[in-house]
């Protein structure tokens, strides 16, 4: 027939489609189906909405950290006394985010180029000079070897920055226990690249004059960025002089939870400290330990002071989660929301159509049969309701 | 009966459900739903997909930054001319994705470990002995106090690096200003683990020849990996020689936005300056500085030059986001998309049930009463239309 | 009517709506449906929960990385000898997750401030002293013209450090090919703060006793957390006597993809390689070097010595994904899922009613028609079947 198109779209706009329902009054199925959408209800709205905030987008902040040290041990080795300052026991110097607190050290002065016995530690006994072969390397040694064997160590002649470094023995108390009393400030600025937000660990209220005061406590000062070195050590689980001894490694984590939906000044840093290694209970490999050479001239020699340095390692990580409402997550729930719904109805329908005694009933009420095919309907009592119809 | 669960299976291959409708003949009604559902519709392909893309998966980068810096500097302090080249201004030397330029300086040449006077800067006055406690540290002082209170100086006496630096002046106009027309390069190469996509940002045409001659500029040569140091300062917001003298802080953010769908040649990084510290506006803690010692042997004491450092410290942080088609959020998104849609249909059914004139009517077409329980549906007219069919 | 509120209540929570269904009896219907709707769930169950997770949020890890070198290499350079242990060739010394292992240098020795000739590289020729402007500075030059051309060299003289290096021949082969036996010691621990899970890659099994004696092998040793700079190179690709002349830099990536359902040791890193740079496919900037200078004094005069060095720069970069259970996207799953069976039935709904020859027959059972309308509906057969009922 004609202009059908045109009627076609008429209907699709004036029409509208909406499903023929049977309203079933029985206590039990309604109690029972309204308490199951009662629940995805609640946990729609109360998990997904409230407690997970299913409502908002999430993004990770990108952090820069900036850390300086303060204070000054003493020294008093074999009567030399000396005083250990910042440049003289950070490592690196320039405030980085991952760095070294000497806190031990085993220190061999004068070091040249020339040939030495090597450490008589067990590992490079040799009886002859068989056991010394001339220009190779042993793993656990420290040069190459001359092909001598010396009698008074009963080790092999090596050629290599002699004397050799002895660091059999861990100076115990450490040295720079004084080391304790060092203060650390952290300075941490982050940005949510996305929300275009940027905040520094020196929020509201931590002005010039707090600084210069206050000290980090859990309770007490929770936004101090300034921490000693030995409260950190403890928050993380070690024993101050123990770690200090063998050396150690521990991870300041500051985290940042923000929620942008409320006020700004509601995002702060949480401070965390948790020992990554030195701990004992990590059998393979304890403490923290590295060599620093500090090379000079001398008599037109070139030598080294070498530095067996024990220390705390500290890296400040930083974690940054924002989450600010955004329209997409929210209607995903929604949409999914509705969609759990529909469990809701089919569970109910099972309860209707295969628990309750009416069942059959029910199934008359809800299905109407086609009987176009071949096969006859099973159940006479619908057929019957089928033809009444 | 017998073989009814052969029977069953059968019904349940051959039978197919679909949900009876009414079909409402009524202008505003199904205008009112159309439209309803067209800005369902709307919403999920135009935003869900065109604009926010959620047919994609993301996977973050993982990056790694060489930098090199070129440039030389000269100065002449009283009189003593020096050149300064890279290796002189620029820690630490390997070119990491953090590090400082130099760009002024208090130098304190030839310290050696013994006693001088404390700085005479206020903090540390004294006027008898007795300010002077043996043995301690003072928190703002530079050692161990010998117990002598100095009367040139009004300080105590103390066990350091002597003699004490003096920083109480800081140069001004910066001894290194020159720093300014150093150049940066940076290298920069990232991997999408998932993707498994790997890019550098010497990207397409940026060749041996361009990065030869080239100078980033945002607009003329938003690719050229080769920065003017003056001009990240003036990009992050800052006056040059005010953040040289003091020094301060500068993230290079790295950009990578790469939606793979489309050719990889389109996967190109954008750099963005943020000042981070060093901007007079935070109050707390401004510039950017730390002390560097130089140590040497002279005449068999061990000496230091020690150095205040002011100078730029740039963090060079990379953000790398992929996105790329797949299935799952694709079927995710559709699938709550209907879920939403199934909120339109609730939406209608209200209006047409409780708003319309004739909600009466339709509620008897669209529902069905059962009438097994003891109550009486409350309703005479759909009770006879009950009849009636 | 009176107390209709409680009415409407009780009716509300005893009442239940279910849709009322067409039950079609029909083969090819029935069939296509099932179908559709099998893999709506075999893709709902199989892909989204078996093999995407879809039923476990995620978590990435935060990491901290230390690792030492261990190894000694000789050199004999015009009849000197020398040995390099680690504080000799690894910069930075105290063990970061980046850092440089020197394989080649140039090295030179007992620089001063002073003026002397640019070097004849080609760059820097000059004719006359018209050729040098006093007091200015080359891009490509070392120092501050002194305005004088030199006529031996036929380069402008400078101030700078002299003599200037010259870096015209990169030693070939490498000084320190010895590099290729050293062996690097990674120590990895992470931690995912949402699961607060710690874990380190000295897993189960990786004890003191094996660290002595294994070596990193892909296949043999996948756990072992001791590698050998030349096996490095050459995961990553590169040959390794090409890589230590020009130097390159390399990426370990310690992979942990955790499935936290699972026991906590199945938990375990894999480690990847990938050259970054010093491969000569990329044809901008191939190679990796910097500058190095060890400061002294002699004679009163400070000096430096002068070391370009190339080599193995190797970043360590830790990529943790971990996945546990979850109940917010398990249901977010099932909601879409159940989203997209609604999809199913659309489909089944399209061939039900457009392309099966019963199509009318079926549009009439699903259909009831609203006549509320002036426009009168269409199809004769279905308007007598509205009247018949």
């Amino acid at each position: 027939m004609k202009n059908s198109i045109t009627e076609a779209i008429s209907d699709f706009f004036f029409e509208y489609e909406t499903p023929r329902q049977v309203l079933v009054r029985n206590r039990r199925v309604g109690v029972v189906c309204r308490l199951i959408q009662l629940g995805v209800l609640v946990y729609i709205i109360g998990w997904v909405f409230i407690y997970e905030k299913g409502y908002q987008t999430e993004d990770t902040a990108i952090g820069s950290v900036f850390t300086k040290m303060k204070g000054v041990a003493y020294t008093n080795i074999s009567g030399e006394q000396k005083v250990w300052d910042v440049s003289d026991y950070v490592y690196p110097d320039q405030g980085a985010e991952s760095f070294v607190v000497m806190t031990n050290f085993i220190i061999t002065v004068g070091q040249t180029q020339s040939t030495c016995p090597e450490l008589p530690d067990g590992k490079n006994t040799c009886h002859s000079d068989e056991d010394c072969k001339k220009g190779e390397f042993k793993r656990t040694g420290n040069g190459e070897m001359t092909g001598k064997c010396v009698n008074t160590t009963n080790t092999c002649e090596i050629m290599s920055w002699c004397p050799v470094e002895d660091d059999r023995q861990i100076p115990d108390p450490p040295l720079l226990l004084a080391a304790e009393n060092y203060t650390l400030f952290i300075k941490n600025s982050i940005t949510f690249p996305e929300f275009n937000v940027v905040r520094s660990n020196l929020v509201e209220g931590v002005d010039q004059n707090y600084i210069k005061t206050c000290m980090f406590h859990p309770e007490k000062d929770p936004l101090c960025p300034i921490f000693k070195l030995g409260d950190i050590a403890q928050y993380s689980g070690f024993n101050f002089t123990q770690i200090a001894q063998g050396g150690g490694a521990i991870g300041i984590l500051i985290d940042w939870e923000c929620n942008l939906d409320l006020r700004i000044q509601k995002c702060i840093p949480k401070y965390r400290f948790h020992g990554l290694y030195g701990s004992s209970s990590e059998g393979a490999s304890v403490g923290y330990n590295f060599r620093k050479a500090k090379y000079y001239v001398e008599d037109k020699v070139e030598k080294r002071t070498l530095m067996k340095v024990f220390g705390l390692r500290i890296d400040i990580i930083v974690h940054g989660l924002a989450r600010k409402f955004d329209i997409i997550p929210t209607l995903t729930a929604i949409g999914s929301g509705v969609g759990i719904f529909g469990v809701a109805t089919v569970v109910c329908d099972l309860v209707l159509l295969y628990l309750l005694p009416k069942r059959d009933f029910y199934k008359n009420m809800k299905f109407k049969y086609t009987t176009v095919q071949d096969e006859v309907p099973k159940e006479q009592p619908e057929k019957v309701d089928e033809r009444k119809e």
